[in-house]
């Protein structure tokens, strides 16, 4: 037996750990000093109640044997599948159920989708990126390419003719820098992926923290996208689903592939390797798209999207160059007189007790930048601008 | 873009949908006949009150701030890892923790685990056999050899030192035959694993169905067994969560790999492309191994093996060949006089309106045999087999 060698070419992630450790070490020496926690890429608020008394519901179903419900389609109960496609109807995105495939979270669906690709295939990812997008291609052994995202570009890089590439990863709004593609910028990669007969697959998790109309929330309101595009989205961060499991991919029946249909690969792919998610947590994600729903989990946006707004009006104030924080929950912001991304971790973290993430950990060209998130409390978060003010670089 | 080629190879499936058809056009023509199933693979039984009340609490706990769950562990919380571990104490299996990984269900991780593989691996799998193993090993282009269930071995073929095997699959209790390995068998698959360097897959999925105290429930009951098999097993058929979703897998410290250790290998895959299963569904999975869930599952599979017993006897009474249906939930005959798996499936549908599994859906070695299953009920069971015993053939 031989193990899989690409795996011995994948990077340790010490991000996090790391984190964890600087921050466990200045607890330790400064036990008396609160540390407000500006790093969280979790969700804090409780799930929307539609949600809740769905979940009960679909529990007590279990506990009868007239409603019990046993192996579900692999792809999703319809009762989802439909929720899911009257929901894009209002973004003006036809699709059909069957173009619906319901995930445990947008994170396995992004990963797993490689399996209908072949290895060959080049694969461009910005930098920085979340890293899954990186891991997941050298786990397969493929070649990966980056485009530079920078302060010039906005953090939004744009197709370069120059470049050859047959899988395209867009996240808008992005993890990690909260920076969103315009219209024009989508089109642009639309365009560039049907005349390189590339594939985009579009990470659009934190599509419901758009704010602006004028900003698109799905690929597919872009003409040409269904030709070209897989969508990956999640409840995670829409409606608070972290820790409940549940996401959704988009493939139309239309892309354009001369061997296969991609839709019917992946429907194989998912009933040989996948068993479907959760009844309870299906029921529960149906709630979420009801109009009570959308306004529930809206209401939480809001509170965290309030957050982003105290932490951008500080960044303005204290005359600092940032990207996200508009229509996202991440503010990544240009280090002061050219700091490393690490000093100034370990400058805010010793001198005002303020947590955030070092940008250099989502790649080289995140070095001197740094991620705030807006999923603390108004209380902390306010606490924590002001403290900010205070520093002198 | 290209696809990945391998899917190309897939053989379509068409058993269950062929069956669903020859079974709607009888109904159609013939509307007023009580048709009894004896091919479902699926739980009928309701949840264990005990996870009913777990999971209700685990909603609640979904509801407030303070007992909110957002991003947990990726390998599964520890009070259900934990939980597991006890569970295999009591079968005299030691296990750490960090040994357990949570999944959503057996068979996303029996595909899932070829990930941490080489594709030139050669892989074993008994015929006739649980699709899956060979399909996902198709859609990486690995080689798949077979060994050969037959009347012989009872289905339960041992190993051949002239087959030279990476990977090999093991099923025990079996799906599709209820066949089950005793512990000299599993003795002689683990010392050829051993020897050659090889990882047994080993699916314990129904393992709960084991009645006979001789006849172990875990590969891990077998010395030398931690340093050469991976288990997977799964709440499915244990307690009823085919649509409530959740499994687990057992990859030991010990495995013997010169390369790396499988266990971290498989916690990279796993933190990289799973984001775990959701908190909901664990609470209600930790609270089917406390005594009391332990007691009320094992309700729900005696009910099963009542079936089981119904149909064993009217074999015996019928002089058919079978194996199962003493420590599995399915039963496998020999069609009688040489018919074959679907002329038998032809014949029970449309004299005596019984609907089973033509063995032949499984593998060549499945031709002329024939799966029943006691997931019906009392009633319908005990009419199907006297129905079943006015044949003639």
């Amino acid at each position: 037996m031989n193990i899989n060698k690409n795996y011995l070419n994948l990077e340790s992630s010490y991000l996090f750990s790391t984190i964890a450790k600087k921050v466990n070490e200045f607890k330790s020496a400064n036990p008396n000093k609160e540390i407000i926690r500006l790093g969280i890429g979790d969700v804090t608020l409780p799930l929307p109640k539609v949600a809740i008394s769905a979940m009960h519901a679909a529990v007590d179903d279990q506990a009868k044997k007239e409603t019990f419900h046993g192996y579900g389609e692999e792809q999703g109960y319809a009762f989802l599948r439909e929720a899911i496609v009257d929901y894009y109807q209002k973004k003006g995105v036809k699709l059909d159920a069957n173009e619906v495939f319901v995930s445990d979270g947008a994170k396995s669906d992004i990963g797993n989708i490689l399996d209908i690709f072949d290895n060959e295939n080049i694969v461009l990812v910005p930098n920085p990126v979340y890293p899954v997008y990186v891991d997941t291609n050298i786990m397969s052994g493929r070649k990966v390419v980056f485009m530079d995202g920078n302060e010039s570009n906005g953090f939004l890089p744009l197709p370069d003719e120059n470049v050859k590439a047959d899988l395209i990863y867009i996240c808008s709004p992005n993890n990690p820098t909260g920076a969103v593609y315009d219209r024009a910028g989508l089109e642009k990669w639309v365009e560039y992926a049907q005349k390189n007969h590339a594939i985009i697959l579009f990470d659009s998790a934190y599509e419901a923290f758009v704010n602006d109309s004028e900003l698109p929330t799905s690929i597919y309101e872009i003409e040409g996208a269904k030709k070209c595009a897989i969508e990956f989205c999640s409840l995670s961060k829409t409606a608070g689903f972290t820790g409940t499991r549940c996401g959704y991919t988009i493939i139309p029946f239309e892309i354009e592939c001369e061997e296969a249909s991609l839709n019917k690969l992946w429907v194989r792919r998912q009933t040989t390797k996948f068993n479907g998610v959760s009844y309870i947590v299906q029921r529960g994600a149906q709630a979420i798209f009801s109009d009570e729903g959308i306004a529930e989990a809206k209401e939480n946006i809001s509170y965290y999207m309030e957050n982003a707004k105290i932490l951008s009006k500080a960044l303005d104030e204290m005359n600092i160059w940032y990207v996200g924080g508009k229509n996202s929950p991440y503010l990544w912001l240009k280090c002061p007189k050219g700091m490393k991304s690490w000093d100034f971790f370990d400058k805010i973290l010793t001198e005002v007790c303020v947590v955030g993430t070092p940008g250099a950990g989502f790649g080289e060209n995140g070095e001197g930048f740094f991620r705030l998130t807006a999923f603390n409390t108004h209380e902390n978060t306010t606490k924590a601008v002001e403290r900010l003010k205070k520093l002198k670089f």
